[in-house]
Protein backbone atom coordinates (compact mmCIF):
# COMPACT_ATOMS: atom_id res chain seq x y z
CA UNK A 1 0.00 0.00 0.00
CA UNK A 2 2.33 2.14 0.89
CA UNK A 3 4.01 2.47 -2.87
CA UNK A 4 0.63 2.88 -4.37
CA UNK A 5 1.26 6.31 -5.38
CA UNK A 6 4.38 4.73 -7.76
CA UNK A 7 1.76 2.49 -10.18
CA UNK A 8 -1.36 5.12 -10.71
CA UNK A 9 -4.32 3.08 -11.59
CA UNK A 10 -5.44 4.36 -14.97
CA UNK A 11 -9.39 4.40 -14.51
CA UNK A 12 -9.75 4.54 -18.13
CA UNK A 13 -8.74 1.34 -19.59
CA UNK A 14 -6.93 0.81 -22.72
CA UNK A 15 -8.65 -0.77 -25.40
CA UNK A 16 -7.37 -4.18 -26.35
CA UNK A 17 -6.55 -4.03 -30.73
CA UNK A 18 -9.16 -5.65 -32.48
CA UNK A 19 -7.14 -8.88 -34.32
CA UNK A 20 -8.45 -9.25 -38.32
CA UNK A 21 -6.80 -11.91 -38.81
CA UNK A 22 -6.31 -14.32 -42.17
CA UNK A 23 -7.96 -17.87 -42.09
CA UNK A 24 -6.47 -18.71 -45.05
CA UNK A 25 -7.83 -20.92 -48.36
CA UNK A 26 -9.60 -23.56 -46.61
CA UNK A 27 -7.18 -26.28 -45.26
CA UNK A 28 -7.25 -25.81 -41.39
CA UNK A 29 -3.31 -26.42 -41.26
CA UNK A 30 -3.06 -23.15 -43.95
CA UNK A 31 -3.54 -21.33 -40.73
CA UNK A 32 -0.68 -19.25 -39.76
CA UNK A 33 1.13 -19.90 -36.42
CA UNK A 34 -0.52 -16.34 -35.44
CA UNK A 35 -4.01 -16.83 -36.16
CA UNK A 36 -3.82 -20.02 -34.32
CA UNK A 37 -2.25 -18.35 -31.40
CA UNK A 38 -4.72 -15.59 -31.23
CA UNK A 39 -7.57 -17.70 -31.46
CA UNK A 40 -6.89 -19.56 -28.17
CA UNK A 41 -6.85 -16.23 -26.60
CA UNK A 42 -9.57 -14.59 -28.29
CA UNK A 43 -12.63 -14.11 -26.09
CA UNK A 44 -14.87 -13.76 -29.21
CA UNK A 45 -14.63 -14.90 -32.60
CA UNK A 46 -16.71 -13.15 -35.37
CA UNK A 47 -16.27 -14.93 -38.63
CA UNK A 48 -17.73 -14.73 -42.01
CA UNK A 49 -19.24 -17.14 -44.38
CA UNK A 50 -15.57 -18.67 -46.15
CA UNK A 51 -14.54 -19.75 -42.88
CA UNK A 52 -14.83 -23.70 -42.74
CA UNK A 53 -16.12 -25.26 -40.24
CA UNK A 54 -13.09 -27.45 -39.80
CA UNK A 55 -11.19 -24.30 -39.09
CA UNK A 56 -14.03 -23.19 -36.51
CA UNK A 57 -12.81 -26.32 -34.78
CA UNK A 58 -9.48 -24.27 -33.40
CA UNK A 59 -11.48 -22.58 -31.36
CA UNK A 60 -11.54 -23.70 -27.93
CA UNK A 61 -14.86 -24.75 -26.52
CA UNK A 62 -15.10 -21.97 -24.14
CA UNK A 63 -14.76 -18.86 -26.66
CA UNK A 64 -17.91 -17.54 -28.11
CA UNK A 65 -18.15 -17.57 -31.88
CA UNK A 66 -20.79 -14.88 -33.53
CA UNK A 67 -21.52 -15.68 -37.29
CA UNK A 68 -21.44 -12.70 -39.32
CA UNK A 69 -22.37 -14.61 -42.80
CA UNK A 70 -22.70 -11.85 -45.77
CA UNK A 71 -25.34 -12.37 -48.45
CA UNK A 72 -23.95 -10.79 -51.64
CA UNK A 73 -26.99 -8.89 -52.33
CA UNK A 74 -26.92 -7.26 -48.60
CA UNK A 75 -23.35 -6.11 -48.33
CA UNK A 76 -23.71 -3.01 -47.62
CA UNK A 77 -26.10 -2.58 -44.71
CA UNK A 78 -24.56 -5.91 -43.20
CA UNK A 79 -21.19 -4.34 -43.32
CA UNK A 80 -22.24 -1.57 -40.98
CA UNK A 81 -23.34 -4.37 -38.45
CA UNK A 82 -20.34 -5.65 -38.37
CA UNK A 83 -18.54 -2.27 -38.11
CA UNK A 84 -20.78 -1.64 -35.09
CA UNK A 85 -20.17 -5.48 -33.33
CA UNK A 86 -16.61 -5.07 -33.61
CA UNK A 87 -16.65 -1.76 -31.98
CA UNK A 88 -18.95 -2.70 -29.70
CA UNK A 89 -16.95 -5.77 -28.72
CA UNK A 90 -13.81 -3.75 -28.06
CA UNK A 91 -15.37 -1.03 -26.07
CA UNK A 92 -16.74 -3.60 -23.74
CA UNK A 93 -13.20 -4.77 -22.95
CA UNK A 94 -12.95 -8.36 -24.87
CA UNK A 95 -10.56 -9.38 -26.83
CA UNK A 96 -11.87 -9.77 -30.72
CA UNK A 97 -10.37 -11.76 -33.77
CA UNK A 98 -12.61 -11.24 -36.67
CA UNK A 99 -11.46 -13.93 -38.79
CA UNK A 100 -11.91 -13.71 -42.44
CA UNK A 101 -11.63 -16.59 -45.44
CA UNK A 102 -8.45 -15.87 -47.14
CA UNK A 103 -5.72 -12.75 -46.69
CA UNK A 104 -7.99 -9.62 -44.76
CA UNK A 105 -6.02 -7.21 -47.03
CA UNK A 106 -7.19 -9.45 -50.96
CA UNK A 107 -10.85 -8.75 -51.45
CA UNK A 108 -11.49 -9.54 -47.90
CA UNK A 109 -13.03 -5.59 -46.72
CA UNK A 110 -10.64 -5.65 -44.36
CA UNK A 111 -9.35 -1.78 -44.43
CA UNK A 112 -13.56 -1.20 -44.22
CA UNK A 113 -13.31 -2.80 -40.83
CA UNK A 114 -9.60 -1.29 -39.80
CA UNK A 115 -10.36 2.21 -41.19
CA UNK A 116 -14.02 2.04 -38.98
CA UNK A 117 -12.46 0.91 -35.92
CA UNK A 118 -9.65 3.51 -35.45
CA UNK A 119 -12.07 6.07 -36.10
CA UNK A 120 -14.01 4.57 -33.42
CA UNK A 121 -10.65 5.11 -31.22
CA UNK A 122 -10.26 0.64 -31.44
CA UNK A 123 -6.21 -0.23 -32.64
CA UNK A 124 -5.97 -2.68 -35.27
CA UNK A 125 -3.64 -5.14 -35.98
CA UNK A 126 -4.11 -7.22 -39.67
CA UNK A 127 -2.62 -11.00 -39.61
CA UNK A 128 -2.14 -12.09 -43.02
CA UNK A 129 -3.48 -15.33 -44.17
CA UNK A 130 -3.21 -17.40 -47.43
CA UNK A 131 -5.01 -15.98 -50.17
CA UNK A 132 -7.06 -18.36 -52.01
CA UNK A 133 -4.87 -17.67 -55.13
CA UNK A 134 -1.64 -19.37 -53.28
CA UNK A 135 -3.60 -22.27 -51.91
CA UNK A 136 -5.32 -23.39 -54.91
CA UNK A 137 -2.08 -23.02 -57.05
CA UNK A 138 0.05 -25.37 -54.42
CA UNK A 139 -3.12 -27.74 -54.78
CA UNK A 140 -3.25 -27.69 -58.52
CA UNK A 141 0.62 -27.86 -59.15
CA UNK A 142 0.32 -24.69 -61.45
CA UNK A 143 3.21 -21.99 -60.66
CA UNK A 144 1.81 -18.57 -60.38
CA UNK A 145 4.66 -16.91 -62.15
CA UNK A 146 7.52 -19.14 -64.30
CA UNK A 147 10.82 -18.30 -66.05
CA UNK A 148 9.43 -17.82 -69.18
CA UNK A 149 6.04 -18.27 -69.16
CA UNK A 150 4.40 -15.78 -66.62
CA UNK A 151 6.47 -12.76 -65.62
CA UNK A 152 3.69 -11.62 -63.17
CA UNK A 153 0.55 -12.42 -61.74
CA UNK A 154 -2.50 -10.34 -61.34
CA UNK A 155 -5.45 -11.08 -59.28
CA UNK A 156 -9.04 -9.58 -59.97
CA UNK A 157 -12.37 -10.54 -58.89
CA UNK A 158 -14.93 -11.61 -61.35
CA UNK A 159 -18.01 -10.57 -58.87
CA UNK A 160 -20.08 -7.63 -60.41
CA UNK A 161 -20.03 -4.27 -59.33
CA UNK A 162 -23.17 -2.41 -57.61
CA UNK A 163 -24.55 -1.34 -61.41
CA UNK A 164 -24.50 -5.24 -62.32
CA UNK A 165 -20.83 -4.36 -64.74
CA UNK A 166 -17.97 -5.88 -64.58
CA UNK A 167 -15.23 -3.07 -63.65
CA UNK A 168 -12.20 -4.76 -65.60
CA UNK A 169 -9.92 -3.14 -68.60
CA UNK A 170 -10.33 -6.50 -70.67
CA UNK A 171 -7.46 -4.84 -73.26
CA UNK A 172 -4.59 -5.14 -70.26
CA UNK A 173 -5.98 -7.75 -68.50
CA UNK A 174 -5.83 -10.29 -72.05
CA UNK A 175 -1.61 -10.58 -71.62
CA UNK A 176 -0.05 -14.12 -72.75
CA UNK A 177 2.73 -13.10 -70.43
CA UNK A 178 1.16 -12.59 -67.23
CA UNK A 179 -0.84 -15.18 -65.16
CA UNK A 180 -3.99 -14.12 -64.67
CA UNK A 181 -6.13 -14.94 -61.82
CA UNK A 182 -10.13 -14.78 -60.76
CA UNK A 183 -11.33 -14.69 -57.51
CA UNK A 184 -15.22 -15.06 -57.44
CA UNK A 185 -15.44 -15.70 -61.41
CA UNK A 186 -17.87 -18.80 -61.29
CA UNK A 187 -20.95 -16.77 -62.23
CA UNK A 188 -19.65 -14.28 -64.42
CA UNK A 189 -17.22 -16.50 -66.77
CA UNK A 190 -18.96 -16.45 -69.63
CA UNK A 191 -18.82 -13.27 -69.99
CA UNK A 192 -14.94 -12.77 -68.81
CA UNK A 193 -14.11 -15.69 -71.55
CA UNK A 194 -15.28 -13.53 -74.53
CA UNK A 195 -14.39 -10.31 -73.11
CA UNK A 196 -10.65 -11.77 -73.11
CA UNK A 197 -10.55 -13.62 -76.45
CA UNK A 198 -12.86 -10.49 -78.02
CA UNK A 199 -9.36 -8.12 -76.16
CA UNK A 200 -6.87 -10.57 -78.21
CA UNK A 201 -5.94 -13.62 -75.88
CA UNK A 202 -5.91 -16.85 -77.60
CA UNK A 203 -8.74 -19.41 -77.09
CA UNK A 204 -5.95 -22.21 -76.78
CA UNK A 205 -5.08 -20.78 -73.36
CA UNK A 206 -4.80 -23.06 -70.56
CA UNK A 207 -7.78 -22.70 -67.82
CA UNK A 208 -7.50 -24.04 -64.97
CA UNK A 209 -10.46 -24.13 -61.61
CA UNK A 210 -11.05 -24.98 -58.61
CA UNK A 211 -14.21 -25.51 -56.22
CA UNK A 212 -13.24 -25.82 -52.06
CA UNK A 213 -9.68 -25.61 -53.30
CA UNK A 214 -7.49 -27.31 -50.29
CA UNK A 215 -10.16 -28.83 -48.80
CA UNK A 216 -11.52 -32.67 -48.66
CA UNK A 217 -14.48 -31.14 -50.70
CA UNK A 218 -12.13 -29.88 -53.41
CA UNK A 219 -12.79 -30.39 -57.16
CA UNK A 220 -10.54 -29.14 -60.26
CA UNK A 221 -11.94 -28.89 -64.01
CA UNK A 222 -9.06 -28.28 -66.92
CA UNK A 223 -9.79 -26.46 -69.93
CA UNK A 224 -8.78 -24.23 -72.46
CA UNK A 225 -10.29 -20.76 -72.18
CA UNK A 226 -12.70 -21.21 -75.01
CA UNK A 227 -14.05 -24.33 -73.43
CA UNK A 228 -13.92 -23.23 -69.75
CA UNK A 229 -17.29 -21.97 -69.21
CA UNK A 230 -19.34 -24.92 -70.72
CA UNK A 231 -17.27 -27.37 -68.96
CA UNK A 232 -17.85 -25.43 -65.75
CA UNK A 233 -21.36 -25.42 -66.06
CA UNK A 234 -21.57 -28.88 -66.89
CA UNK A 235 -19.44 -29.86 -63.69
CA UNK A 236 -22.09 -28.17 -61.30
CA UNK A 237 -19.02 -26.67 -59.21
CA UNK A 238 -20.41 -24.65 -56.73
CA UNK A 239 -18.49 -20.92 -55.47
CA UNK A 240 -16.11 -20.69 -53.89
CA UNK A 241 -13.98 -21.14 -57.09
CA UNK A 242 -11.14 -19.82 -57.77
CA UNK A 243 -10.12 -19.47 -61.70
CA UNK A 244 -6.33 -19.65 -63.05
CA UNK A 245 -5.72 -18.54 -66.89
CA UNK A 246 -2.75 -18.45 -68.59
CA UNK A 247 0.45 -21.20 -70.20
CA UNK A 248 1.13 -21.75 -66.21
CA UNK A 249 -2.27 -23.87 -66.18
CA UNK A 250 -0.93 -25.99 -68.31
CA UNK A 251 0.87 -27.37 -65.16
CA UNK A 252 -2.62 -28.94 -63.61
CA UNK A 253 -3.21 -31.17 -66.16
CA UNK A 254 0.46 -32.77 -65.36
CA UNK A 255 -0.33 -32.63 -61.60
CA UNK A 256 -3.79 -34.28 -61.67
CA UNK A 257 -2.57 -37.64 -59.96
CA UNK A 258 -2.41 -35.63 -56.80
CA UNK A 259 -6.14 -34.36 -56.95
CA UNK A 260 -8.74 -35.82 -55.13
CA UNK A 261 -11.30 -35.52 -57.92
CA UNK A 262 -10.88 -34.22 -61.41
CA UNK A 263 -12.93 -32.98 -63.67
CA UNK A 264 -10.18 -33.40 -66.79
CA UNK A 265 -10.72 -31.88 -70.31
CA UNK A 266 -7.48 -32.64 -72.41
CA UNK A 267 -6.30 -28.69 -73.66
CA UNK A 268 -6.29 -29.44 -77.12
CA UNK A 269 -9.27 -30.60 -77.24
CA UNK A 270 -11.25 -28.18 -75.89
CA UNK B 1 4.22 -66.02 -39.79
CA UNK B 2 0.79 -68.40 -40.92
CA UNK B 3 -0.79 -65.60 -42.75
CA UNK B 4 2.32 -63.28 -43.53
CA UNK B 5 1.49 -64.66 -47.27
CA UNK B 6 -1.31 -62.01 -46.90
CA UNK B 7 0.84 -58.83 -46.48
CA UNK B 8 3.67 -59.37 -49.48
CA UNK B 9 6.67 -57.26 -48.61
CA UNK B 10 7.67 -54.53 -50.93
CA UNK B 11 11.50 -54.99 -51.49
CA UNK B 12 11.18 -51.52 -53.56
CA UNK B 13 10.43 -49.09 -50.94
CA UNK B 14 8.53 -46.27 -52.13
CA UNK B 15 10.04 -42.76 -52.61
CA UNK B 16 8.87 -40.12 -49.78
CA UNK B 17 7.76 -36.82 -51.33
CA UNK B 18 9.86 -33.58 -51.12
CA UNK B 19 8.22 -30.76 -49.63
CA UNK B 20 8.46 -27.72 -51.03
CA UNK B 21 7.37 -25.48 -47.93
CA UNK B 22 6.80 -21.69 -48.00
CA UNK B 23 8.30 -20.21 -44.87
CA UNK B 24 6.34 -16.81 -45.42
CA UNK B 25 7.62 -13.21 -45.40
CA UNK B 26 9.92 -13.64 -42.61
CA UNK B 27 7.89 -13.09 -39.23
CA UNK B 28 8.33 -17.05 -37.64
CA UNK B 29 4.87 -17.02 -36.65
CA UNK B 30 3.62 -16.04 -40.20
CA UNK B 31 4.56 -20.13 -40.79
CA UNK B 32 1.37 -22.41 -41.38
CA UNK B 33 0.89 -24.91 -38.95
CA UNK B 34 1.35 -27.13 -41.84
CA UNK B 35 5.00 -25.96 -42.49
CA UNK B 36 5.60 -25.91 -38.93
CA UNK B 37 4.64 -29.78 -38.27
CA UNK B 38 6.72 -30.58 -41.60
CA UNK B 39 9.73 -29.13 -40.32
CA UNK B 40 9.06 -31.12 -37.10
CA UNK B 41 8.65 -34.40 -39.01
CA UNK B 42 11.93 -33.65 -41.58
CA UNK B 43 15.23 -35.51 -41.41
CA UNK B 44 16.58 -32.94 -43.75
CA UNK B 45 16.02 -29.09 -44.14
CA UNK B 46 16.88 -27.40 -47.02
CA UNK B 47 16.91 -23.44 -46.78
CA UNK B 48 18.31 -20.61 -49.23
CA UNK B 49 19.08 -16.89 -48.20
CA UNK B 50 15.09 -15.64 -47.37
CA UNK B 51 14.89 -17.73 -44.41
CA UNK B 52 15.80 -15.95 -41.51
CA UNK B 53 17.50 -17.53 -38.73
CA UNK B 54 14.44 -16.87 -36.15
CA UNK B 55 12.23 -19.57 -38.52
CA UNK B 56 15.18 -22.21 -38.56
CA UNK B 57 14.84 -22.23 -34.89
CA UNK B 58 12.11 -23.76 -35.33
CA UNK B 59 13.80 -26.72 -37.14
CA UNK B 60 14.18 -29.35 -34.01
CA UNK B 61 18.09 -29.83 -32.63
CA UNK B 62 18.57 -33.14 -34.20
CA UNK B 63 17.75 -32.60 -37.61
CA UNK B 64 20.58 -31.78 -40.70
CA UNK B 65 19.96 -28.32 -42.16
CA UNK B 66 21.67 -27.71 -45.59
CA UNK B 67 22.23 -23.72 -46.50
CA UNK B 68 22.07 -23.49 -50.49
CA UNK B 69 21.83 -19.74 -50.87
CA UNK B 70 21.99 -18.58 -54.28
CA UNK B 71 24.35 -15.54 -55.73
CA UNK B 72 21.84 -13.79 -57.75
CA UNK B 73 24.95 -14.10 -60.47
CA UNK B 74 25.04 -17.89 -60.67
CA UNK B 75 21.44 -18.69 -60.33
CA UNK B 76 21.80 -21.45 -62.91
CA UNK B 77 24.37 -23.41 -62.16
CA UNK B 78 23.53 -23.62 -58.29
CA UNK B 79 19.46 -24.06 -59.15
CA UNK B 80 21.26 -27.40 -61.30
CA UNK B 81 22.93 -28.54 -58.11
CA UNK B 82 19.65 -27.58 -55.97
CA UNK B 83 17.98 -30.05 -57.79
CA UNK B 84 20.19 -32.54 -57.75
CA UNK B 85 20.98 -32.39 -53.92
CA UNK B 86 17.20 -32.97 -53.58
CA UNK B 87 16.82 -36.01 -55.58
CA UNK B 88 19.73 -37.67 -53.79
CA UNK B 89 18.27 -37.16 -50.53
CA UNK B 90 15.25 -38.26 -51.76
CA UNK B 91 16.56 -41.38 -53.33
CA UNK B 92 18.22 -42.14 -50.21
CA UNK B 93 14.99 -42.43 -47.71
CA UNK B 94 15.33 -38.81 -46.24
CA UNK B 95 12.38 -37.17 -45.74
CA UNK B 96 13.15 -33.60 -47.09
CA UNK B 97 11.99 -30.11 -46.63
CA UNK B 98 12.70 -27.75 -49.11
CA UNK B 99 12.20 -24.38 -47.15
CA UNK B 100 11.71 -21.35 -49.01
CA UNK B 101 11.32 -17.62 -48.48
CA UNK B 102 7.40 -16.50 -49.01
CA UNK B 103 5.35 -18.93 -51.27
CA UNK B 104 6.99 -21.89 -54.10
CA UNK B 105 5.23 -20.63 -56.51
CA UNK B 106 5.61 -16.81 -56.39
CA UNK B 107 8.60 -15.64 -57.72
CA UNK B 108 10.12 -19.10 -55.44
CA UNK B 109 11.22 -21.17 -58.62
CA UNK B 110 9.47 -23.89 -57.25
CA UNK B 111 8.05 -25.30 -60.13
CA UNK B 112 12.09 -25.99 -61.41
CA UNK B 113 12.83 -27.81 -58.76
CA UNK B 114 9.18 -29.74 -58.50
CA UNK B 115 9.57 -30.72 -62.76
CA UNK B 116 13.21 -31.73 -61.85
CA UNK B 117 12.28 -34.28 -59.39
CA UNK B 118 8.64 -35.78 -60.96
CA UNK B 119 11.17 -36.88 -63.72
CA UNK B 120 13.34 -37.86 -61.29
CA UNK B 121 10.35 -40.05 -59.72
CA UNK B 122 10.26 -38.07 -56.78
CA UNK B 123 6.66 -36.91 -55.71
CA UNK B 124 6.80 -33.55 -54.66
CA UNK B 125 4.05 -31.81 -52.11
CA UNK B 126 3.84 -27.91 -52.27
CA UNK B 127 2.95 -26.26 -49.26
CA UNK B 128 1.96 -22.81 -49.66
CA UNK B 129 3.44 -19.51 -47.73
CA UNK B 130 2.43 -16.25 -46.95
CA UNK B 131 3.72 -13.89 -49.89
CA UNK B 132 5.84 -11.13 -49.37
CA UNK B 133 2.73 -8.85 -50.70
CA UNK B 134 0.59 -10.53 -48.17
CA UNK B 135 2.60 -10.38 -45.20
CA UNK B 136 4.14 -6.44 -45.82
CA UNK B 137 0.67 -5.41 -46.47
CA UNK B 138 -0.58 -5.99 -43.54
CA UNK B 139 2.48 -4.76 -41.69
CA UNK B 140 2.50 -1.47 -43.90
CA UNK B 141 -1.39 -1.14 -43.50
CA UNK B 142 -2.53 -1.35 -46.65
CA UNK B 143 -5.26 -3.22 -48.39
CA UNK B 144 -3.89 -4.73 -51.71
CA UNK B 145 -7.44 -4.27 -53.11
CA UNK B 146 -10.27 -1.35 -52.29
CA UNK B 147 -13.63 -0.62 -53.25
CA UNK B 148 -12.94 2.38 -55.27
CA UNK B 149 -9.45 2.60 -55.06
CA UNK B 150 -8.06 -0.74 -56.54
CA UNK B 151 -10.31 -3.01 -58.44
CA UNK B 152 -7.17 -5.63 -58.55
CA UNK B 153 -3.31 -6.23 -57.56
CA UNK B 154 -0.77 -7.58 -59.50
CA UNK B 155 2.65 -8.66 -58.52
CA UNK B 156 5.90 -8.28 -61.12
CA UNK B 157 9.55 -8.15 -60.40
CA UNK B 158 12.06 -5.80 -61.11
CA UNK B 159 15.00 -8.48 -60.98
CA UNK B 160 16.67 -7.59 -64.17
CA UNK B 161 16.48 -10.87 -67.02
CA UNK B 162 19.65 -12.29 -68.07
CA UNK B 163 20.34 -9.83 -70.53
CA UNK B 164 20.19 -7.20 -68.50
CA UNK B 165 16.66 -5.74 -69.70
CA UNK B 166 13.37 -5.49 -67.27
CA UNK B 167 10.77 -7.83 -69.01
CA UNK B 168 7.69 -5.84 -68.18
CA UNK B 169 4.77 -3.87 -70.50
CA UNK B 170 5.22 -0.56 -68.87
CA UNK B 171 1.92 0.34 -70.53
CA UNK B 172 -0.28 -2.33 -68.67
CA UNK B 173 1.50 -1.53 -66.04
CA UNK B 174 0.89 2.54 -65.93
CA UNK B 175 -3.14 1.54 -64.30
CA UNK B 176 -4.49 4.08 -61.46
CA UNK B 177 -7.07 1.23 -60.79
CA UNK B 178 -4.74 -1.88 -60.17
CA UNK B 179 -2.08 -1.91 -57.32
CA UNK B 180 1.35 -2.67 -58.31
CA UNK B 181 3.80 -4.61 -55.98
CA UNK B 182 7.49 -5.25 -56.73
CA UNK B 183 9.41 -7.93 -55.75
CA UNK B 184 12.88 -7.42 -55.57
CA UNK B 185 12.89 -3.75 -57.02
CA UNK B 186 15.34 -2.08 -55.06
CA UNK B 187 18.36 -2.08 -57.74
CA UNK B 188 16.16 -0.58 -60.51
CA UNK B 189 13.44 1.00 -58.66
CA UNK B 190 14.84 4.66 -60.71
CA UNK B 191 14.36 2.80 -63.93
CA UNK B 192 10.44 1.38 -62.80
CA UNK B 193 9.44 4.71 -61.90
CA UNK B 194 10.73 6.58 -64.99
CA UNK B 195 9.18 3.98 -67.33
CA UNK B 196 5.57 4.18 -65.34
CA UNK B 197 5.55 7.85 -65.29
CA UNK B 198 6.24 8.02 -69.12
CA UNK B 199 3.36 5.38 -69.61
CA UNK B 200 1.32 7.87 -67.87
CA UNK B 201 1.42 6.80 -64.15
CA UNK B 202 0.87 9.97 -62.12
CA UNK B 203 4.37 11.31 -60.06
CA UNK B 204 2.16 11.71 -57.12
CA UNK B 205 0.95 8.13 -56.98
CA UNK B 206 1.52 7.17 -53.65
CA UNK B 207 4.34 4.73 -53.28
CA UNK B 208 5.83 2.74 -50.05
CA UNK B 209 8.78 0.98 -49.93
CA UNK B 210 9.02 -2.00 -46.87
CA UNK B 211 12.44 -3.48 -45.86
CA UNK B 212 12.39 -6.74 -43.73
CA UNK B 213 8.81 -6.38 -43.60
CA UNK B 214 7.35 -8.33 -40.98
CA UNK B 215 10.64 -8.44 -38.77
CA UNK B 216 11.96 -6.81 -35.56
CA UNK B 217 14.44 -5.04 -38.40
CA UNK B 218 11.51 -3.55 -40.53
CA UNK B 219 11.79 -0.30 -42.14
CA UNK B 220 9.52 1.82 -44.31
CA UNK B 221 9.70 4.53 -46.52
CA UNK B 222 6.75 6.09 -47.89
CA UNK B 223 6.54 8.70 -50.78
CA UNK B 224 5.24 9.96 -54.28
CA UNK B 225 6.45 7.67 -56.84
CA UNK B 226 8.02 10.50 -58.74
CA UNK B 227 9.97 10.96 -55.52
CA UNK B 228 10.76 7.43 -54.47
CA UNK B 229 13.84 6.80 -55.74
CA UNK B 230 15.28 9.49 -54.09
CA UNK B 231 13.71 8.32 -50.73
CA UNK B 232 15.17 4.87 -50.95
CA UNK B 233 18.27 6.33 -51.68
CA UNK B 234 18.55 7.96 -49.07
CA UNK B 235 17.27 5.37 -46.83
CA UNK B 236 20.12 3.22 -46.91
CA UNK B 237 17.42 0.09 -47.30
CA UNK B 238 19.08 -3.58 -48.23
CA UNK B 239 17.39 -6.34 -49.58
CA UNK B 240 14.85 -7.44 -49.54
CA UNK B 241 12.13 -4.40 -50.73
CA UNK B 242 9.19 -4.85 -51.51
CA UNK B 243 7.74 -1.69 -53.07
CA UNK B 244 3.80 -0.98 -53.26
CA UNK B 245 2.69 1.43 -56.08
CA UNK B 246 -0.99 2.59 -55.70
CA UNK B 247 -3.67 4.85 -54.35
CA UNK B 248 -4.03 2.32 -51.38
CA UNK B 249 -0.54 2.84 -50.70
CA UNK B 250 -1.47 6.12 -49.00
CA UNK B 251 -2.96 4.25 -46.75
CA UNK B 252 0.50 3.59 -44.90
CA UNK B 253 0.92 6.98 -43.77
CA UNK B 254 -2.11 6.53 -41.65
CA UNK B 255 -0.86 3.31 -40.21
CA UNK B 256 2.40 4.85 -39.26
CA UNK B 257 1.45 4.54 -35.74
CA UNK B 258 2.39 0.79 -36.25
CA UNK B 259 5.98 0.53 -37.58
CA UNK B 260 8.70 -0.13 -35.68
CA UNK B 261 11.05 2.32 -37.64
CA UNK B 262 9.85 4.67 -40.31
CA UNK B 263 11.31 7.03 -42.94
CA UNK B 264 7.98 9.15 -43.28
CA UNK B 265 7.96 11.49 -46.33
CA UNK B 266 4.76 13.43 -46.84
CA UNK B 267 3.34 12.44 -50.07
CA UNK B 268 2.07 15.52 -51.51
CA UNK B 269 5.28 17.37 -50.44
CA UNK B 270 7.72 14.43 -52.41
Amino acid sequence: MARQTDFPTNTKKAIAPVYLVGAGPGDPELLTMKAHRLLGEADVVVYDRLVASTILDLVPKGTSRIYVGKAARSHHMVQDEINALLAKLAHAGRTVVRLKGGDPYIFGRGSEEAMFLKQQGVPVRVVPGITAASGCAAALGVPLTERGMATGVRFVTGHRQADGQLDLNWGSLADPDTTLVLYMGLSTIGKITENLIAAGLGKDTPAAAIANGTTAKQRVCVASLAALPDRLSRSGFKAPVLIVIGKVAAYAEKSADNWQSIELAALHHG
